[in-house]
């Protein structure tokens, strides 16, 4: 039987950590732990210089100018050339540019013309919805199409001679669970389909080697784990070998090979650039900058050997001290299975989720059961853990759910 | 002949204009005359603390719970709540979202499905292109469609029965030159087709009609003379008529009936919400929502008047103290006809362009020869326009071109 978890062991942990000066890059409210930053990351503190910089030095005094001088005009590349060896790509692999729906839409519009004679997109019913909705949306736009959705255990087997694209989440919203993206990768390989992840759940978080597993096209969100802010722009993925068939099905100005020849006629830029519409959102565009930077100098193998901990704590530790207040994990117990989130069911979750808020615990839930908790390693002490656990046995025994709360509309994912 | 034109004038004009207590709430550098602002608005000084704010206190502060208690979930509605009487739509017919290009998209893709017997998009070839190459990426996507390009002349007379949609800019991002909406929202109508209208360069400027023009459809940009920041969100505008029918090709949870359900079909939010796709982005959204503010109050009637004021002044004096420089009015000269923009033709204009700058004088050139000067009313004063011709006529008198500027690349719209 392992030892009692203890908080002096939490506070250890803590002085050990490798990335503890990490958290101080953070704003953070006092009394608060915060276990969802896999839903909205917190503001790094270098984030409210440089969007001040950028809106009152950049916009305000320099105006138009800043398209040249102060590089506006290449922000989305630059910033995409720093999310690239987050997620194992190289940096002209990765467009950032729009938001992960509509990036969806590209990149599997763009995979059906790579695969004419195949007319499946095969996805799991448990993927997040949006990605649903992107597909089933272009399948009605193009018609011929279909959106074929299986159970997570049945998607090695419905790998079949019909299938264009493999759409799937590496990390599961609800339950935190991974897949095996190399595995899952070169089975659809095998079967002839090309496959497009979506790592909103992962980039930051969970190392991913997109080359190296030789994935052909990914999307990504950026106000999670990249802490870019409320509805920063989005990545995507396309591997080099297919850059040069890609037709962009979305196109703007932006993504033409000479937007300033005002050409009546569309030709797309050279790489990842064609994927480009409109004119990039140069404050939303600096603030992902930061949080990005944030990332790249914690580094991703140590943030996820964090992770990795907290998350073990975090299971054990409510194991420990809820035991029988009737919460199941929801998530695998195995690390290697499971992203930077713990999950546990409860018929109660929503009511319990709020009462932990009124203790300063922020966690989420997702219906019908799932309480979610972020384990952001950036940021997050193994004595938050502690904290927050001890609320939530506080609640779980006083029963201290306020019902008025089952109210409220939940929050953003 | 007309009075000779005077600095003496141009201040007496300053102390008449009903707008005039508007230029305090731009952050406006000394030394600057700033024409350019149909390309990138200056910066509102309410958007200084409304950005921090949304940045420090809201994201930092408060975090994830922000999407609630901040109301950013509402955002899009919000803003786009108050763009809709600039154009003369109702609150619930705009929508706020992702950029021109891609509202394009969706709003072509809409139209064909409106129209379904007929597969023609009709434009004119000097429309801006990223509203060609929007069209014709979503033609070659679908197929069996046509993107056809006339001059503009000849648009009338192309309306027949093939035409699903006719798609024009209202105001030319070249010349100013402004269609007859009304009448070729008529003309369309009569032939049977639809209409979608880019107003890019008109919200904020000119007065439009949308709900008493009958137009159907209609696109924005919000970075412009609506001031809301480089690479702001865009607008989308559906007459209510169509809403019901509207199927929206691109799509995401926040388009859907009920984002925080998951569930796995997509059902489309009512109105125009069903235009969401991803997350809606807040910190653009805040610095969008004051520019509009600031139009919004200064009233969209008197701003048309002072623009069509400035920009006679403009244009007479220009005539007056540039006499035989060459410069060729490239704008119509009937106010009626024209945007809140004038242009000139010269062969050197790219060079004259970056000579005005050396003077602290902010125009924007369009190749080949074009060089235009965005008369935006609510913080230009006569005797800006004054010193802006002068440095002008200093110019083209001393031809002080800089002929290494030729090699600089061009700036953004």
């Amino acid at each position: 039987m392992p030892p009692r978890l203890t908080r002096a062991f939490a506070e250890a942990e803590d002085v050990r950590d490798e990335l503890a000066s990490f958290r101080e890059e953070f704003v953070l409210p006092r009394g608060v732990v915060y276990l969802d930053g896999n839903s909205l990351g917190p503001l790094p503190k270098a984030t409210v210089e440089r969007v001040r910089a950028v809106t009152e030095r950049e916009w305000g005094r320099d105006l138009v100018r800043s398209w040249n001088d102060h590089g506006w005009i290449d922000m989305p590349e630059r910033v995409a050339g720093k999310v690239a060896p987050l997620v194992g790509a190289g940096p002209d692999e990765v467009a950032v540019a729009d938001s992960t729906s509509i990036n969806l839409f590209k990149l599997l519009a763009g995979a059906l013309r790579l695969r004419p004679r195949r007319r499946v997109i095969l996805s799991e019913s448990a993927n997040f919805p949006t990605d649903l909705y992107a597909a089933a949306g272009l399948v009605e736009l193009l018609g011929g199409l279909e959106l074929r959705l299986v159970e997570r255990s049945a998607i090695a087997a419905a790998l079949d001679e019909t299938v264009a694209v493999l759409l799937l989440t590496h990390v599961d919203f609800r339950t935190g669970e991974m897949h095996d993206l190399k595995a899952l990768t070169a089975a659809a390989h095998d079967a002839g389909a090309l496959v497009l992840w979506d790592l909103a759940h992962s980039a930051g978080a969970v190392p991913v080697d997109l080359d190296g597993d030789g994935v052909d096209l990914a999307v990504g969100c950026g106000y999670k784990y990249l802490n870019g802010g409320p509805g920063a722009p989005a990545f995507a993925f396309v591997a080099e070998r297919l850059q040069a068939g890609f037709a962009p099905p979305l196109r703007g100005w932006m993504g033409h090979a000479e937007p300033f020849a005002f050409e009546v006629g569309y030709r797309p830029a050279a790489g990842l650039r064609r994927l480009q519409c409109g004119t990039p959102p140069v404050l939303s565009l600096a603030a992902l900058e930061c949080g990005v930077e944030v990332v790249a100098r914690a580094g991703i193998d140590r943030l996820r050997r964090k992770s990795v901990a907290l998350s073990d704590f975090f299971i054990r530790l409510v194991e420990q001290e809820c035991a029988g207040a009737g919460l199941t994990l929801a998530s695998p117990r195995e690390a290697a299975r499971r992203g930077s989130q713990v999950s546990f069911r409860h018929p109660e979750g929503y009511a319990i989720v709020q009462a932990l808020l009124g203790r300063g615990v922020i966690a989420d839930f997702r219906a019908p059961d799932v309480l979610r908790f972020g384990l952001a390693p950036a940021y997050l002490r193994f004595a938050d853990v502690w904290d927050a656990v001890l609320a939530l046995r506080d609640v779980m025994e006083s029963r201290a759910w306020d019902e008025r709360a089952l109210k409220v509309r939940s929050r953003v994912t």
